[in-house]
């Protein structure tokens, strides 16, 4: 079944906006964080605790299922929903951000990108149809369009000639996706920190008419003032009745900010990358449970939090757990981690509801950064 | 509140008993497999898996613990089930196999045994005293008597003084126990393969009167006909009103092998570490599931198996999640290889009820093994 997303109410103050979807049944609101499950598992966790935190859609690797398993074993097992288990929506990358930040060296060609294995060496060739064939073969959701995520900063006229090629990607992926009635494509919006190609960008793919739209090449070494611009630089261009998500973003402020500049979706492996390092979100900052003051800190990780972790356990114990690498640990905090930032998009949809988000922003900025904070 | 064994049937064809204990409200019944929770945790499970398992003691390593977080951290935390969220029965060894397997070199005095640490070199000292003491302060349901662990073959002189030794640090621990209310203690029957020693080791330690017995010092090298001998030579000096637990021991046909020889608990690592190498038990034997031949393999681990991952996941998943060297393969294997051995348990207790156990043991061996199983 396909998407079908509905405006709900938007901020008189900024562009913040709440909308809903239904999926196999159920109602998911918007704004909303993913987790990342490269492949096709969240790391440590069961699709049931996905649920019991309050996920939505999560995320799957075109790029990594392509290589491992491969797209035939997972068409073969029923999809991905049936293979991983999980009977909520599934988003898949277009494999492009891995091909260009992963694989090296690469020859980019209009035709595609030619690229190593990294893992084996193995000469491998990803077109824009192919990695819309495998993502229909995987059976996601909401399929991604093959675009080229370039680094920042990068020369204008670099960026120039890639927007194009972008777009002309885009249009080879749709004619391959053809309308699918079951499954959404998103085009993405490129273009750098130039306003004039991001609206460019954005105009065409909106000429072409996709079922949502993403922005793209951010997260990619510039800092957060460049990055808030460049999201704005899209999302105005965007229209109001589609879902617009943006890749790889997942620092809470971000999230807070970005949903201000009109983003409904976000994704990021943070929250676990983070638990498997012992971070933990909280509502004052991240603390590293591996710090030795935690040994007999018998309180939970965040006083204000429900989640699971913080239900049962207390800090000295997943310290503990942290020390003797038992992967208990990285699970108790990927499901805190997951929680936290499922739980801030909760209050964020909240305030946009008594258009208060503004105020909340700059409460969350002085909770969890202190006095004195500026955007790096 | 201490555990009362209540033994409900024997069998009039061989050794095997039904027992039954109750532990906070709930009636647990023996013979029982209990998973190792080394550093106060299960590898990879959460509590509520264990109890979905069907799982009733668990249990702790004093070794572990003691080394990390300290034992003084676990009592401050509430003692061990509060520290790991566990509100079921656990047990706790004595620290004893793991000063002479993992710690060298050793040097075994009457006093008690100097080592070092294995993971940074630290002198450490333990005594019978000082380990009944660890394990009071962890809050330990089953605390066992510190023993030698003697390798097999050993000579028989050797394992005659370290029998008398183990007898005196025995009545050590037992007087700093002091027959607390809450708690229970063991006695280990050690002895090697000298049935007279067995004996000798029983009696002197039923002299004592403690709650319950072990038996020692198999799994130590020794084949299955001299393990279940040596079970043999120590469990028929034992009272039948108490309970029996046999250290370290479950490969399959074991469980079954030493119920028949009086046996009503075993522990071991292996489900777990089975699990984390890629192992599932079934029906008919282990197999190994990074076996390319499960890439396309739709179908569950065990067909008759209704843990949480035959239920909800193929071969073929559980092999990329272990291709892919995803945590979450290990979980599920492991819940697997634990319902494996809670269920044959189950099946242990339903043939002693109808005291068909001999034939359901020729039977599993049928299955398990194929034609032509000889004890090796």
């Amino acid at each position: 079944m396909k998407l079908e997303y509905t405006l709900k109410q938007k901020s008189t103050k900024n562009m913040a906006r709440l909308g809903e979807f239904t999926y196999n049944g159920k109602v998911y609101e918007t704004p909303m964080f993913m987790p990342v499950g490269t492949n096709a598992t969240v790391k440590t966790l069961s699709p049931e605790e996905l649920k019991e935190i309050g996920c939505g859609i999560i995320l799957a690797n075109t790029y990594h299922l392509w290589l491992r398993p491969g797209e035939d074993i997972v068409q073969k097992a029923g999809g991905l929903h049936k293979f991983m288990n999980y009977d909520g929506p599934i988003l898949t990358d277009s494999g492009g951000y891995q091909v260009f930040s992963l694989a090296k060296p690469k020859d980019i060609t209009e035709e595609g990108v030619h690229f190593k294995n990294y893992e084996n060496g193995d000469k491998l060739f990803l077109t824009p149809e192919k990695s819309i064939q495998i993502q229909m073969a995987l059976g996601s959701d909401l399929v991604m369009s093959f675009d080229e995520c370039v680094k920042w900063p990068a020369e204008r006229k670099y960026v120039e000639e890639s927007v194009e090629r972008t777009l002309r990607w885009a249009k080879r992926g749709k004619d391959v996706f053809n309308n699918r009635d079951e499954q959404m494509l998103f085009g993405i919006v490129q273009g750098g920190e130039y306003e004039d190609l991001r609206k460019h960008c954005a105009e065409e793919l909106v000429k072409m008419d996709f079922d949502g739209y993403s922005v793209g090449g951010t997260s990619v070494g510039e800092d957060k003032k460049t990055m808030y611009k460049m999201v704005s630089y899209a999302t105005k261009y965007l229209p109001e009745n589609k879902l617009r998500y943006l890749m790889g973003v997942g620092d809470p402020i971000d999230l807070i900010e970005n949903v201000m500049r009109g983003i409904d979706l976000f994704d990021c492996v943070s929250p676990t990358r983070l638990a498997r390092h012992g971070h933990a979100y909280t509502k004052h900052g991240k603390i590293n449970l591996k710090n030795s003051k935690y040994k007999e800190d018998f309180s939970k990780i965040d006083e204000n939090c429900h989640c699971y972790a913080c239900q049962n356990y207390t800090k000295a114990y997943i310290k503990h757990l942290l020390s003797c690498e038992e992967t208990f640990g990285a699970r108790l905090l990927s499901i805190h981690n997951i929680s936290f930032l499922v739980n801030l998009m909760a209050e964020i949809r909240k305030n946009i509801k008594t258009d208060t988000l503004e105020e909340f922003r700059d409460q969350f900025i002085l909770d969890y950064y202190g006095e004195g904070y500026e955007y790096k």
